[in-house]
């Protein structure tokens, strides 16, 4: 008995494999640009992991500029946008720290955000735009909890809410790249609560309180 | 009259006008890598940059990985190796903060490291090395620093000397790359002044002391 004859399983029609296939083709891609680069991976090496030619990929994708758009998309959809929205049970510290840990099983997607974080700065690089949004986003988001930590008056004396929403998401880019490199001798999580635990002062004792 | 049958203006030899030659090519390489990432730029545009043949080149690099090495180590002789040594009329902070707005000078260089650090995290790329091993000394750098300052006293308490180390390049890096994207938007010698005024105590005021 052979399977050979048996009609396609693709019971849920056209559409949805070809969701597939694209979904095949933004993971094969994000596998490259982790490994070389945006501007070192090439569409060859996409096609040639989901083997396909490369023209049927550009039936997928009409460009590399495309495909990079929606492995951004889809990286975020795995991650968030890096920003947790505020949960009851958990305080603003309690969600970074938890986020900086989820990302040490990720390793590939830091490793992609790393690179293409950094390659869009050059020279009319298609993710440029998405780079600037997303650290601007980030930003805003941070500065309001900060805002509101203030207001708390759990902010330490001095601290610029502005500085210090900008200076979080540098420290923790920053300590992923040299977790990269070095993911023995780098504690990340370590590092970032010793930041928050800097600015951000304990939750008042109820038992000081007037 | 000509000036072409004139004898060779080369008055220090051959030797002096190939390494004027190797200079040029070094500098034209630092603009291909920095705009383009050493990925995405190639042999024959920094051999475009300078007027020669890619063959030419090739007689002054051996490889495209010679030629970021000697981009390295050409960066590092403009901006030292991003620890500057003690000075006694200057604090470990007034010398980070001195060093940061420098930097704010220079926007090309810092997008070649930023693009090539990042980059380095790839598959067999050639700056992994490189990358690696600079860490490390700023790392031991730093960590000597804050080791003095915490046997001064000026250290916070809790802050651990070796993650302090590592955070503050990390900061210095990330906030780099934000302020490539948005040089208007982002005050690095801030962020830094803010990061050290955290964890370093001010000198203790002589009148305090017994």
């Amino acid at each position: 008995m052979t399977t050979k004859a048996e009609p396609s399983r693709a019971k849920r029609g056209p559409y949805a494999k070809s969701a597939d296939r694209r979904q095949a083709i933004v993971q094969a891609a994000h596998a490259v640009f982790a490994a070389q680069g945006y501007l070192g991976g090439s569409l060859q090496d996409v096609a040639d992991r989901v083997g396909m030619s490369q023209t049927s990929l550009l039936h997928y994708f009409p460009s590399k500029r495309a495909l990079l758009l929606a492995v951004l998309n889809w990286r975020d959809s795995i991650t968030g946008d890096g920003h947790t929205p505020p949960d009851p049970d958990e305080s603003f510290s309690e969600s970074i720290l938890r986020q900086a840990r989820f990302n040490e099983n990720v390793p590939g997607v830091i490793e992609l955000y790393a690179v293409l974080c950094a390659e869009s700065i050059t020279d009319d690089h298609p993710g440029r735009e998405y780079f600037s949004e997303r650290f601007a986003t980030l930003r805003a988001g941070y500065l309001a909890d900060f805002t509101r930590l203030a207001e708390e008056g759990r902010l330490r004396d001095g601290v610029d809410p502005a500085r210090a929403a900008a200076s979080l998401i540098a420290l923790w880019d920053g300590i992923q790249t040299q977790w990269l490199l070095d993911p023995e001798g780098i504690d990340m999580a370590a590092c970032l609560r010793d930041y928050l635990s800097l600015i951000i002062l304990e939750e008042p004792d109820e038992s000081t309180l007037a």
